[in-house]
């Protein structure tokens, strides 16, 4: 009898969950409530690629090695640093008698549940990565357990656009749930310009924000953000400043603090300015795996701030059809991405840096 | 002009919070909105003290040496590896004209901020304090600022008393809130015989819970909060152990997970577990400081569970005076912790260990 959260593929230490798993096993034999995929494609989360990156200094092929090293060693792809995953996209290959996932072999999908818990394998020694992007094309298997989630890619997109919006869709669809709850609510999204501010500034005016400010760290964001029109004032600040970040947000709001702040970047050291930027009786969420929970929690007691702090789930019911409905209606959105999956793809080809 | 917030007292780096900040000014002289403290006692985080006991085997002069040379480096009592701090006690000795902290001279006072931003000096090198608890008696001086949160002990209390009580007064009022949220919610709090767990279990009857469960990890606190009964039932339980965890709360809970799930112990590790006891829909409330924010995110996310989880903030309006009406109204909140000073006192006087 199998786990439906994949106890049984723990390899040590006992007792824990398959994502605090040191090892997990990742042979392909499926159990009778398991799910085997062939993987074309990982989508390495955005904190774990730039610490991986600025570790080799950019240099592709060790980033290569490192990552081919932390899928053999653990049996899955957790950066030991950042603790965080990513994501793949694959073909059902074999599905167990008793898989309640509803998927059958042949059906091209994207896992929604992190790289950090599921077994992974790969087979052709990442030959087809340079190591220069998040997107890493290879050959190989991994499992889905009962309780895993995963989406089938949808006809009318691009499968590469399709992953973009679910390796962040948790992030629009808990805004938009944490917006509903206040009344014509001003939201500030901190590193709106990227994938999971951009669909988190859509998803607030959907949601009835009466304004919202996007705030970027550089003039190139600023200038194409505004561009985009997706937020109703764009804010140039350096989230790590704390003072200057809470300034750039009363000032795009009006003087005020926000009713709700979004914390996207994933840079560490954005948890004051974040509570700071926030008014009483508002709330935080968190997106950032670069999150620290100590500086979250002590930080918003040494402001004396009755602020509300999320630590952002990224599981919420429907999130994957919700952030892609958001791609399709709100044309800006659709043309960040499709402008961030070129540029990635332009990048990867010629080898310059950003 | 001084910062509210004691942003002029940050030496380095420049445009942080004095949280963040490595080594503040912690010179005597007060701007017009601070207020000087003569301290007379440390009551250091308990995540800290185990840290710092841990490392040095118990050794009470080590610990002592390490504190003060923290002290000395920092201008602050925070601790560098669990970067927490605690609170302390102490006589008002100035107060700037334009404080609007309504403390005068003489007041005998508990500051509710922590220490990790409260400017800090020591003047009799620690020579009173043998190591071996979280109670530092000392002399010294404090700095306040205008933001910072500070309250008169009340004089129907023994003071350490008190200071104890003040120290975790957040966990109640924010269990108190969350759970008046929920319509007769069952409620679990995970370290259900510590400080901040049995003032959470009391205020979790208050607000309204059904049902609840304290959960704790050895069989000599399982009797002590039995006899207390301040939880419907107690569980026995490793709140490492996810699973183990889950089980023990549900058979609490007659079967089902809690609407509500309080973490109140400080070990590494517990996400997982809470997450798993916690029912679709319900709330996650973290008040350890040894939480791993990319432990919860990702475990929530690779659980597919839909609970919201909160940042536990040590701040809530009105938190130091519910905390003593609980323990004031609840005679066996008042037992609990009068044991537990008792205990303390004891151990530090006998020299013997726990």
């Amino acid at each position: 009898m199998t786990s439906p959260i994949g106890l049984h593929r723990v390899l040590e230490p006992s007792g824990v969950l398959p994502q605090a798993a040191r090892r997990l096993d990742n042979s392909p034999e499926i159990g009778a409530d398991e799910v085997r995929i062939a993987v074309e494609r990982l989508n390495l989360d955005a904190a774990s690629f730039r610490q991986l990156s600025t570790k080799h200094a950019g240099d592709g092929a060790a980033v290569r090695g490192e990552v081919l090293e932390i899928i053999g060693a653990r049996g899955k792809m957790q950066n030991p640093v950042t603790g965080s995953g990513g994501m793949l996209i694959g073909t059902v290959e074999a599905v167990g008698p008793e898989s309640p996932l509803g998927l059958k072999v042949g059906d091209r999908v994207a896992t929604l549940v992190s790289l950090t818990l599921t077994p992974l394998s790969i087979s052709d020694g990442l030959k087809h990565w340079d190591g220069g992007s998040e997107q890493v094309p290879c050959e190989g298997h991994a499992i889905l357990f009962a309780r895993s989630i995963a989406a089938v890619l949808p006809a009318d997109l691009d499968p590469e656009l399709a992953l973009a919006v679910m390796d962040v869709c948790g992030a629009p669809a808990l805004t938009a749930r944490v917006v509903g709850r206040y009344d014509n609510p001003t939201v500030a999204v901190i590193g709106g310009a990227g994938k999971s501010g951009s669909l988190s500034l859509a998803a607030a005016k959907a949601a009835g924000a009466s304004r919202t400010v996007g705030v970027v760290p550089v003039e190139r964001e600023r200038v194409m953000l505004a561009d985009a029109a997706l937020a109703d004032v764009v804010a140039l600040a350096d989230a790590r400043n704390p003072v200057a970040l809470a300034e750039a947000v009363e000032a795009a709001l009006g003087g005020r603090a926000a009713d709700v702040t979004v914390v996207c970047v994933d840079v560490p050291g954005c948890e004051h300015g974040a509570i700071l930027s926030t008014a009483d009786g508002g709330t935080v969420i968190f997106f950032s795996m670069a999150t620290s929970f100590a500086a979250a929690a002590l930080g918003a007691e040494g402001l004396a701030a009755d602020v509300t702090m999320l630590v952002g789930n990224g599981y919420v019911p429907g999130h994957a059809a919700y952030a892609l409905d958001l791609l399709r209606q709100v044309p800006a959105v659709r043309a960040m991405f499709e402008s961030r999956l070129h540029h990635e793809a332009s990048r990867a080809t010629s080898g310059t840096a950003d």
